[in-house]
């Protein structure tokens, strides 16, 4: 399976090149958009996110990951092989949460060129070939050459900000629930929050803070809106009391 | 052919995840979106989405139906068989309007446990885990008890609301072609509606009711948005003067 | 492989029926949906759109077309091969720039009917039926009348005009990059723009313009949104100086 994990927006031409180039490279492999809407241009909320959502796929999945705001820059092109699988991306800190948690890991700097290679779409004309490529067997060695990823000494292990929020107003943060107690608050928009197992555990229209169903702490208001009712947004910052 | 019938957005990771489980289950059987954005929580007005369009699928068609505000709490979880369709979804109304219409039906509660279910999202862990095993041909009986589902005594058979407003600003109601005579005006948002075949028929600017492609009466404006023009929204009521 | 390329919208469920007509009628193609949000009603941005896109798609790719406000009215429906590619759709414009562009083309007016047509969706019960028929390696004689396209002489070959706005904000024009010299300074919501070759060659915030990965001249702000920061939107007129 290939997994495109991207900012390109569910609207618009992206996704659709990408998965006609993978469809044409790779006939036999399927292509599951897991994010096309992750927060654009910034690498950071996403390197938490890939790391809480890849851990859910099977070895071998092939990721294609795109949140690249220096494309057209000499920033370096990457295949990693984490845990049994392999992602393709920009040499931007997108794979540095990935690469932190992974018992083990290795790092290709791509070599491989296409015939023609556009300013602006390095993942129709470069990451996802080299994908397909991989779904189909060719070895990392083939298509690169050993390298290590750009680190990103200053991001934490765990973020605690809000990297995500979804189509209810849930706001995801870069948080693993491991590394809370249940009975840590959280200080989210001028609010003290507590723990709660599910929804419906607490009233309707109050806001708590939960594990979700990848791991990551998320805050939420029961039938509500997290993001409006506590003025939460990508990169908001969180408070934790334990 | 599985179908996703789902509120959890055309955003986000939940889509690409239910159908990377499918994809992995049930390799050989296509997985089609057909709603990713039923009114968010809303079981009532996807119950009448749900029996328009799912009349349209051939017999064998596997429904993932979500929309479970309640997960979490002890809500069932259902296999229903209605017309030689399978669904499979919370026990919250949304399979109400399918049952009452179908010439035959029988309802499961669903006994299949999964290795691990979240507190949040058992459409990835439950609902599409026993979608792919009824695509691949196990039987409902294998995978539950019969039951009966909570009935919704209180709802019509035919729902004089809105229940969808699409891209256009077309807005669709919960009511059935067929239950109106052509002849029939509609009241909404202050303003009495005329039929009109298509949107053709109508001068530019005008706003008029019309049968939809699925059978669904739907108020539109030719050339314009009838959500705006008429102040429309999920949950407004309708009025018939016949 | 079958493309969709439409104003449906990434809601709602138009291309999850039209999908699953496809994967019905033509099982072994893949369906991949390239534009789900072209400006609705709107035939004239599209075409320019469809000729810039579909030069990327390998011969023997079926392309179906809708942006069909006429739909209803008596406006024709067409089959068009060109290029070794083959596009179905309504007979507005659509297929303008692609038939103007082409160094060979065919035009047939639809005949094949199905077994019910509805008044408002021609995607669903005519355009991807034909398209899964073409796909399959029925003829478009077998299925239509040789005739001609509607003509629009008054299209110019480039249009210097937005045509479509993405998720980062970059407004697309109808422009070739063929059609400008690099020194060629662009006029746009008040602001006259200069050329660069990339994001990263222009100060973060500044504004330019660059020819994109399909070829189109495209307006952008380094890490900004065009469409905000010059007031761009779908129809605005772009001047030129050379």
């Amino acid at each position: 399976m290939i997994v495109l994990f991207t900012d390109f927006g569910v609207e618009g031409p992206y996704t659709g090149q990408m998965t006609a180039v993978l469809l044409q490279s790779a006939p036999a492999v399927p292509v599951v958009s897991l994010f096309a809407d992750l927060p654009p241009g910034q690498p950071k909320p996403a390197a938490y996110l890939l790391a809480a959502y890849a851990r859910w796929f099977a070895a071998g999945t092939v990721f294609v990951c795109i949140v690249d705001p220096g494309v057209g820059s000499d920033r370096g092109a990457l295949i990693v092989e984490a845990d049994g699988r392999c992602y393709v991306g920009p040499d931007n800190g997108l794979f540095e949460i990935v690469l932190r948690r992974a018992s083990r890991n290795r790092v290709w700097q791509i070599a491989w060129q296409p015939p023609a290679l556009s300013a602006s779409f390095h993942g129709r004309d470069l990451f996802a070939p080299v994908a397909a490529r991989l779904a189909r067997g060719e070895t990392p060695d083939s298509l690169g050459r050993q390298t290590q990823a750009m680190p990103q000494p200053g991001w934490p292990d765990d973020l605690a900000e809000i990297v995500y929020i979804d189509r209810y107003g849930n706001a995801m943060t870069g948080l693993r629930g491991m590394a809370l107690s249940p009975g840590a608050r959280l200080s989210a928009g001028g609010r003290v929050l507590a723990h709660a197992e599910t929804f419906s555990a607490v009233p309707q229209g109050a806001a708590f803070w939960y594990v979700n169903s990848n791991g990551l702490v998320e805050i939420a208001v029961n039938q509500g809106r997290a993001d409006r009712e506590l003025s939460l947004a990508v990169g908001a910052g969180i408070e934790i009391f334990s």
